[in-house]
């Protein structure tokens, strides 16, 4: 039992996209939010290193040593907006220990020091919560940890990074190369300057690592996740694949079942009819599968500052009416109390079994594919459709394109090194997951 | 304060299709939900005046007066599987008056005396949750009352009735008239032996009553709501609108701008790109705007047993950890607090400015088309799209649809009459809603 608050002050450290975001957020809707709260939540203090012209404070108090806003006795809440894994740490532990509950959108915190931060608050009484930190404004945590509670839930998979989304739409609707979508999600503002954490998966996979926390109440496990990035995708795999009644997504895929956890962030094929095939530009989607619900998906904005300030200001109102009626609600932030979570076992990615997309080229003769049908064949993997192009004037080389049946990673590796052994065929055969997506 | 639950204790009155869904989900779930709830929760009795054969309820206690089931001082939350708005209030309120929770997936009684209930549930200081009450499985109302707190919603529109978006899929996909697959949807246990509460609007229209008394802070308002239901749809009107780029979905849409507010259940063309045109069969969807997120969407099943239980379950949930912790969660039953609920103003039907469909039957002769353009003109109403059909062989009367952009209901009405009461008109003009939904 904690004491009653008349208002709830609020500590925002970082100005900047999501920070600045929740700061005017918090002062447009000062009426709606203290109605729905049932008490005041006002900004006290803000910390910032410098100022953000795009977010003026008004006479908001601001210390431009953010430790500052933790030390601060008046505030209830501290807002993390900061990013990273150092500073922002040792901010959110001194706010921890100083007896602040904390609201982070950060994802890379969570998903990397979220076991040892949960038990830190638990130890000192206080929340922290982090509906932001995935899929930006969706109300996805929630979902899982509470909407969801009733069911165990067997997969879930989503688009999870907005950039990678942006880039993969524009480059299968008009064409253009990666690098070339990827200069201009930068010029937008979209991907950072160094887009590394977006394109190579390790955005996503911070964020499927929380998912799968929840999920199947198991810790944090960012060991444990396999990612692989956009970045090797081409117009022309887009393009086959659509022909094929397919669409290339980059997906974070979580699943349980009797062999253990999967934990995999890859571009996919998925069905052209599937709602989350239609999920296009900077736009997120979490579809997952529960053994009582069947499917359910959540759409919504990925990221941008009012999206994710949305997502930051409902984990602010859910505290401001727990902090106004003196007692936080007993969610606990794992969807189970920590002694409750499982020691999980995951697959090795060798053992995953998915249906493949196959690109190859090969020498436009008769009994070329019929080597690489028995050469997969070895490995039990039977080919569920293929095309083969005619040859362009003058060339002697076909694309070919096949989609097998569901193989095990394994086989599948090693019937492709076979594969490409045949001096019938050239270079090295591209490859994707495709996942059916249904329950 | 209310003193700590060890084991919290389940009444489950009803055990027909989502009672015994409840039931058995609570069953098998047993150690899941343990987890997840922090405490064990058990059925300590059922109430049910017959035996439901597909749901066996082993040594668990029935009473064949389900209102013995609120007398049972054990029963800490009664679960309401009853349906109606009768035998079931006088159940909720005599549960409530013994100072038991009560979770609900009854919407008409939400709707029509979710007033009284929630003052009734507060007096008495416990809970009244209603999860299962929409869209089945899919967890809205949490997303509404607390995920998308931090926003202004400005409308939803949501698929809301299982049965109304099977039967129209089925119309749509086979060209197959109301009528047939109405009894096919009977046959296969999705609509009610009387289907007038789903074809008519009645159950979408309770929803949207529901939805709208979140999203805008009002109270309960089932007066307010305009309900049309998909009866008079022809699977040639399915058919054009598809032919100009739109689906026909029964939407219920709820919006507020400073004109008042709408609430509106009717047939509605939507572009064929949006994620709503593409929600088939029995599945649920609702599209909420917010001003910060922007459009979110949330899909799933919108009925049947085990989807509703899930729904019914996190509710269970959230109060058996509530319970645990000895303190109800102070999250108001419709998001703010009822002093803070507003007074309504609703705006008529004829001052609704949407765009339509029209779809007349006209004599092949030139001059017609051009004394319809006038009439709607005359009315401030433009054309934005048209076709019209080739005579059939030895017809004189040619179809003609329109898409007009948007216009007021009371200016389009009286175009409407006007160009019905030309000779050159043959019937009635067949009407439809428009609308975009976007951002
Ligand atoms: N942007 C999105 O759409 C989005 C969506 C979901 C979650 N998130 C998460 O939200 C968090 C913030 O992201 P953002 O996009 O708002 O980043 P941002 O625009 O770069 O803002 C970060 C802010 O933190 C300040 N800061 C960084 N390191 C600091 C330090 N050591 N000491 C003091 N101030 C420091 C920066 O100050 P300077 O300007 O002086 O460097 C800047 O004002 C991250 O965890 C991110 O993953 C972002
Ligand atoms: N079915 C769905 O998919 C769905 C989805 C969302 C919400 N809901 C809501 O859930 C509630 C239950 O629906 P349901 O589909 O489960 O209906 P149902 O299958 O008809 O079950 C209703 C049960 O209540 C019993 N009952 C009805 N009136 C009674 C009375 N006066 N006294 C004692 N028992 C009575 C019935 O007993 P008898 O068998 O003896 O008549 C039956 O066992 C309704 O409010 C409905 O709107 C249903």
């Amino acid at each position: 039992m904690i004491n009653e608050l008349r208002a709830v002050n609020i500590g925002i450290c970082g100005l900047g996209t999501v920070g600045g975001g929740t700061f005017s957020l918090l002062q447009n809707h000062e009426e709606l939010l203290a109605a729905r709260a049932g008490t005041s939540v006002k900004v006290k203090h803000v910390g910032a290193r410098r100022d953000n012209p795009e977010c003026p404070t008004g006479d908001t108090p601001v210390s431009r040593d953010i430790f500052d806003v933790a030390r601060d006795p008046d505030v209830h809440v501290l807002v993390e907006m900061i990013g990273g894994t150092t500073v922002a740490r040792e901010l959110v532990e001194a706010a921890l220990r100083a007896g602040k509950h904390v609201v982070t959108a950060n994802k890379a915190l969570i998903a990397e020091a979220g076991n040892e931060l949960f038990a830190l608050a638990a130890q000192h009484g206080v929340a922290l919560r982090y509906e932001a930190a995935v899929a930006g404004g969706i109300p996805i945590i929630k979902a899982l940890r509470e909407g969801l509670a009733g069911n165990e839930i067997h997969w879930l998979a989503g688009i999870i990074n907005g950039t990678g989304n942006f880039i993969l739409t524009e480059m299968r609707d008009k064409g253009r190369a990666f690098d070339e979508v990827l200069k201009e999600a930068q010029a937008l503002g979209y991907a950072e300057a160094d887009p590394t954490f977006d394109v190579e998966g390790i955005d996503a996979a911070h964020k499927l690592v929380i998912l799968a926390s929840l999920a199947f109440g198991i810790p944090m496990s960012v060991d444990a996740v396999f990612a692989e990035g956009i970045t090797k995708l081409t117009p022309e795999d887009l393009g086959y694949a659509e022909e094929l009644g397919y669409r290339v997504k980059h997906l974070g895929v979580a699943k349980q079942s009797s062999e253990g956890i999967e934990l995999r962030v890859h571009p996919t094929l998925i069905p052209e009819s599937r709602l989350l095939a239609n999920v296009n530009g900077v736009k997120n989607a979490v579809l997952v599968e529960g053994d009582a619900v069947g499917p359910t998906l959540y759409y919504g904005a990925g990221a941008g500052a009012q999206p994710t300030a949305s997502a930051v200001v409902a984990d602010i109102v859910d505290l401001a009416r727990e902090l106004a009626a003196g007692q936080l609600c007993p969610v606990p932030s794992l969807g189970v109390a920590p002694e409750a979570l499982k020691s999980p076992s995951f697959v090795s990615m060798s053992d995953v079994v998915t249906p493949w997309y196959l690109r190859l080229e090969a020498e436009d003769r008769p009994g070329v594919m019929s080597e690489v049908t028995s050469l997969l064949g070895e490995q039990g993997i039977s080919i569920e459709a293929l095309i083969q192009k005619a040859p362009g004037t003058g060339q002697t080389r076909v694309p070919v394109i096949v989609i097998t049946n569901a193989a095990r990673q394994g086989d599948l590796e090693t019937a492709v090194a076979a594969i490409e052994a045949l001096p019938t065929i050239t270079g090295t055969i591209a490859r994707i997951r495709v996942e059916s997506l249904d329950g």
